[in-house]
Formats: structure tokens, sequence, C-alpha cells
């Protein structure tokens, strides 16, 4: 199930970027799973990791190599997380970019890998190995290979996920691609499971660092399936610096408006596709003393199964979200301040239920796919906005049913 | 759904206390839902109430009653919540107090009132005030009544729960008796929707207070089904003073323990009866720095939608256990210390698998309807316990198809 028509955008070519993939068998046969990311000689390449305390093998080793500075190589399989499993998946992980590397005439180094997939089983290392001169020979730069990379990292995903944006800079066009996966254990932190994006733009090394750390935390770090944190969350940008440059601060700023387009995009396309989805919900939290506090009401909300069936039921259960914007880590909550619409529909203030409100108007919005909840906690001015799903029987059965 | 067999002890008499009840239609015919219970004068009630910041309107009205300290007669209904009600809310619950004070020959304020049901919909007054000489006509205080109280107070629960324990005390004997209700929208903070114990024990006010308070700690704060926090939720605990004194620490100490096994046995009932639960999981988490620590970290694995799917499933998927405790807030968390047992099956130790684990051995253990997961953080010497209930297509149903 996923929320929306399915949508895959013309993806233009970003130069110094090629993408190939191969069908490894990983997990099962006949399916696109292992995908090679080229990047030109003396592009700049900055990525967030996940705050799991598990962290998988390919993101301490992703981490190292990325810290030497000499990217050239993203290597992503999926099917498999090589996570939990200790110092053999430290060197699983070494010897996959070791392989890469010499059959690309780099160094091991210059490869950062990524595995996404069930968490525990050891990596089919030679199937990896024997399918990288397949996903090298396919490098290419068109749409099409985008496509098909976004295809060959999917999980439990029912739809490739992509976005494109461009700005123009000194007369000339800067492009920005990206590429997402994710479906269920979305709660990111810092990053999600995975990220990939490019931009023909030349920005220098720290500067792109807290373009993504900044993105992220308004894309990323705001999207919540199941509350559950992956073990493998990265997300990556590259700067092949082949168009304009990005430093002074007007231009910086076109060029963050872009690039937040395509994080959001993206983070938004996991939850449409979140496991078993059937509504998209958008959580708008305002009038908070910080933003922390606004993001900790979004996210009790955002993760209380009685809301989240509610939801999945059409049923204006308004009981439920004010009973879980009362649980939220709010110090001095002062509930008769608090205000919360469904879209367009009063539904709650000065404590209990808005006069103004019918159930009838609530069932028309509660029948929508796509419904924003905004509360107001009348105490400041912050705010922030998360995304999530519904939780439907489909989510349990695609999570009891399979071991994924 | 429940796990386990339903199971009603036989309850003793409690001198002082008397419990009657009435069928008073509301919110369908038929069923009992309204609840007397009557305490002798001299009796000291302490309780407990939930932390939610949009507590309902008899939760505000029972505390304020209670602090007059001389409590003669509680009142509970089913059905409705009386929650996010607001100001007419409060003057429901006054008028069902004086009403019942009218009857007995009682103040309102003699009269503590608890509702648990529907959030949002205007208490039906008049229907509780017809059925008021009905359930006072039935005051007894036979185990009948306890067992009649016990399904009075019952929601979406499909078992009446209780638990009796006695403690010898100077040559006399001490009773303790108490019923519970609750299935969904349970991680109880502070206290749990509902709670009634009583003993004839003479105790003093603030000694009373601090025994249920610390019980509580122990019991109904450390079960979850959800991570909902109730509107409602209320503990209470009466001492009639009719059989021996606890004063003297080793006589409180022997109490305690009476005390804790009744409320622990009234928390569990709980699980085991949680909304489609099929499984009783406890988690038990030790070698942390303290016990906050320890309660973080069993609350998160607890709460993961992704571990409580494996657990229906029984899947051995430990990899989701890992990720779940991996994302919990403890600082400087060194994952390699981090020992994990499902019963008496080791599944996680040094980062990863455990080098003795086989599929085998896990999945005979998650066949079982009660399973213990033991987590070791090797960091402390500080444990706590939680209980929990797995999520199953029946929760989701339980949710979406009805409006609870």
């Amino acid at each position: 199930m996923a929320v929306g028509q399915a949508y895959f955008p013309d993806m233009p070519v970003i130069e110094g970027v090629r993408l190939g993939s191969a069908k490894a068998g990983i997990k099962k046969p006949g399916r696109r799973d292992l995908v090679v990311i080229e990047i030109a000689e003396g592009s700049r390449v900055a990525g967030t990791f996940t705050c799991n305390a598990f962290r998988a093998a390919p993101v301490h080793v992703a981490q190292r190599h990325l810290a030497q500075g000499n990217a050239r190589y993203l290597l992503v399989n999926t099917g498999n997380a090589n996570a939990g499993t200790g110092e053999s998946g430290m060197r699983d992980a070494e010897t996959c970019c070791q392989a890469l590397g010499e059959l690309a005439g780099a160094s091991a180094e210059a490869v950062l890998p990524f595995s996404t997939g069930v968490i525990g089983e050891p990596l089919p290392v030679e199937r990896i190995r024997a399918s990288l001169p397949e996903a090298l020979a396919s490098l290419d730069s068109s749409g099409e290979a985008w496509r098909l990379a976004a295809e060959g990292i999917l999980t439990t995903d029912t739809r490739a996920k992509g976005a494109s944006a461009t700005c123009d800079i000194d007369g000339k066009t800067v492009t920005i691609n990206g590429i997402s996966k994710g479906s269920g254990m979305i709660k990111p932190n810092m990053a999600t499971m995975l990220g990939f994006v490019a931009t023909d733009a030349d920005i220098d090394q720290v500067l792109l660092e807290s373009l993504l750390r900044e993105g992220v935390d308004r894309s990323f770090n705001c999207i919540t399936v199941d509350s559950d944190t992956s073990t493998n969350d990265a997300c990556m940008l590259i700067a092949t610096g082949r168009s304009a440059r990005v430093a002074s601060d007007d231009v910086i700023a076109a060029f963050r408006a872009a690039l937040d387009r395509v994080l959001i995009e993206l983070a938004q396309a996991i939850i449409r596709d979140g496991e078993g989805a059937t509504k998209f919900i958008t959580l708008e939290v305002g009038e908070a003393r910080s933003r922390q506090e606004a993001l900790d009401v979004a996210f009790t909300v955002a993760h209380s199964p009685l809301v989240k069936t509610a939801l999945y039921a059409s049923d204006a259960n308004w009981g439920r979200i004010l009973a879980a914007v009362g649980r939220a880590p709010v110090e001095d909550f002062d509930v008769e301040r608090v205000v919360i619409d469904l879209d367009d529909v009063r539904l709650v203030e000065g404590g209990g239920r808005a006069a103004s409100y019918s159930e009838q108007a609530g069932s028309a919005v509660m029948a929508k796919e796509e419904i924003t909840i905004r509360i107001r906690l009348g105490r400041g001015e912050s705010a922030a906005t998360v995304w999530t799903s519904d939780l439907s029987h489909d989510y349990v059965s695609i999570n009891a049913d399979y071991r994924s």
C-alpha cells in the first residue's frame, strides 16, 4: 500500500556523477540489488549517519573512508544490512570496498559502502564481488541510470523515490538530483536510510556539510513511520563542482532552498510509501517555546498507536490526539491555551472540543488521503513540522508475516 | 484476545468496604457500568492520578475532594471518560457527587468520581443519577460484590481483574484486595486507569500515600501496551483500620511486600488482557547506571512496533531488539558490552549475534506465550522490569474498527 500516485521525475544529468547497477542475488534472485555511484575527481562529499548506538559495519567504514576526503565511489547493496555482524561484518565491508577499488583503479578508502536489509546475517561478499563488473559496465549519467539506481536500493519500499530541482546562479543552471529509500524502521536521527543527493554546484567542504546537516534536520529528521531508528541510516550529498560556485550569502540561500525542496520531497516520499501507509499526515506544531518542544509534541502525536489507528480508520477521534498532546514532555503545560485543527476544521480549544466542531465536518476531513493536523500550544513562537503515516493491518502483516 | 487463562481470585471481606453496582445504560444497555464503593468512617484514602496535561474532569474533582480528607464513597462509571469536556464536564462530575451524597447522607465532597470510556462526549448524568439507588441497594462486602465491581469498571477489557493478599501482623491477619481495569491507552504515568485497592490495616495518611506511590512505581508505572497515557488514570488505596496497625519498620516491610504483590498482579493482568495481546513479555534491564536509564531502555524496546510485531509473529528477529536498544537515550553507550537473552537463550553479545545462538533455539523460546527479554548494559548496577504485550492484527482492528 502507499499514498497517492507513484511518480518518478525526469532526472537531468549531473555532470561528474554516473550510476550503475546490477542484480547480484543478494537476498533473492532477479532483483536489482547492487548500485555503484561514481563521483568525478575533485568532487566534495558530505554525509550524515544514524545515531543508533548499534551502527552497522558499513556505517563505521563509510565514516572512516569519508574522513579521508577523496571519495570516488559509493557502493550500495540492498537485501542485507551487514548490521549486528561484529568484527566479521567490518572485514566484509572492507573486502567489498577493496574489490570495487581494484576493478575501478581506486584505493579501498575511495569507496564508501552502504548496506540495507535484514540485520544480523553475514553479508554475501562473493555475490557482491561477482556482480561488480556488471555494475561498473552500466555506469551512466542518464535519467534512466538514476531511476535504476533508485530501484536498486529499495527493500520493503513499493516505489522508487527521486527528486530533482534547479536554481540559477550567475547565469548558470545548478542542478540537484536525489534518490532515497525507506519504508519501515523509519524515525531517522541525523539521517535516514538511505539518501543520495548530488549537485553539479561548486561548494566548499565545510559549507557542504552544514547545508546537508541543516537540510536533513528539516527533512529526513522530521519524518517517522514507526518510531524505530535504523542501524544503517545515511544521507550523502555530493557536489561535483562542474557548474556554478556556491559561496556568497545570496547564492547559498538560493541553493539551500533548492536543496531543501529535494530533501523534503525525498523524505515525504518515504512517508507516502511507509509500510502499510494509507494516509499521509502533516503535523504542524506552532506557538511552542522552542523548536525542540514543538518537535517533542509532534513526534508524541505521530508515534501514538491510537492516533495512527484512528487515522487508518478515518475516525475523527480527536480525544486520542488530545490525549497524545497531553502526555508530551512539556513543562507547565496549560491545556486551556491549546488549539487543534484538522485541516480547516477546529477540533479542540479551551481544554476540550471546540464549540463549532461537528462530527460531520471532522469525518469529511478524515476521509481524505492527505491530512494536516495543526497544533498551537499558545506558549511561544517556535514551530516544527513532522510527516507521518497511519498504522494499518498491512503494517502488522508486513512486519509480522515476513522477516524483514 | 488475551494471554493465558482468565482467572479471578476469591476475594475475602475487607471490613469497612462495601461495593455495589448497576447497569445504567451509559454507552449501551445491559452492561454493568456503574460502581459505588463505600468506605467506612475513619478510613484513610490515598490516590495517584495521571500526569497527562489533559486530565479529565473527574480527575480534577477527585483530587480536590480527596484533599478534604473525609472520602466516604468512590463513584465509578465506564462507557464515558468525561474528558476533554471543559467546564460542563466539571459541573457534570460535581452533579454526580452531589446526587450520590444526597442519597447516601454524605456531602458531595465525600464522593470521589472516576470515569473511563470514550473521550469528549458529554457525561449522561441523568442515566447515572437514575441508577444510583440500585447501586446503593446492592452494597455488599462479599467476594461476589468485588467481582461484580471489577466487571463494572471494564471498557475494552475482556476480563475482570482482581488480586488479593494477606500478611500476619501482631497475630492479626491483614488483608489487601484490589481490582483494576485497562487494556488500551496503557502507558501509565504515576497511576493507571483504574485501580482500586483496599486493606483493613490501620495506616497513617502519610505512610499510606508513600506506600501507594512507591508501589505504583514498581507496578502500574512499569507496564505499557501502546505507549499512550490516558487522561483518566487513577489508582486509589483505602485503609479502613479495622485490622492491625502498620507503623513499625518490620511491619511496614511485610505489608509493603503484600501490597506490591497485589499491585503487580493487577498491573500484569492489564498486560495479559492488553488490546489484541497474544504474548506477555517481561523486559528485565540490568547493569544500568540508574533506574531511569534501565527504564528508558526497557520502554524503548517495549514501544518498538517492529519488536512488538516480531513478538506477535513468534519471529526471533533479534536485530530489531538490538536496533531498539541502540536508539534508547543512553549517553556514551558502548554496545560491545551489551548482552541480550531471550529466556535462557543468549541472543546478542560483543555488538552482534552471540556465537552460541541458533535460529532453532530462538524460535523455540518465541513460540511461548510468556517470554522474558533480559538486557544487560554492562555499565552500572541499576535495574528495572517492565511488562508489555505484542502488536497484533487485533490491536489494529480494536482501535481502527470501533470508536473506543
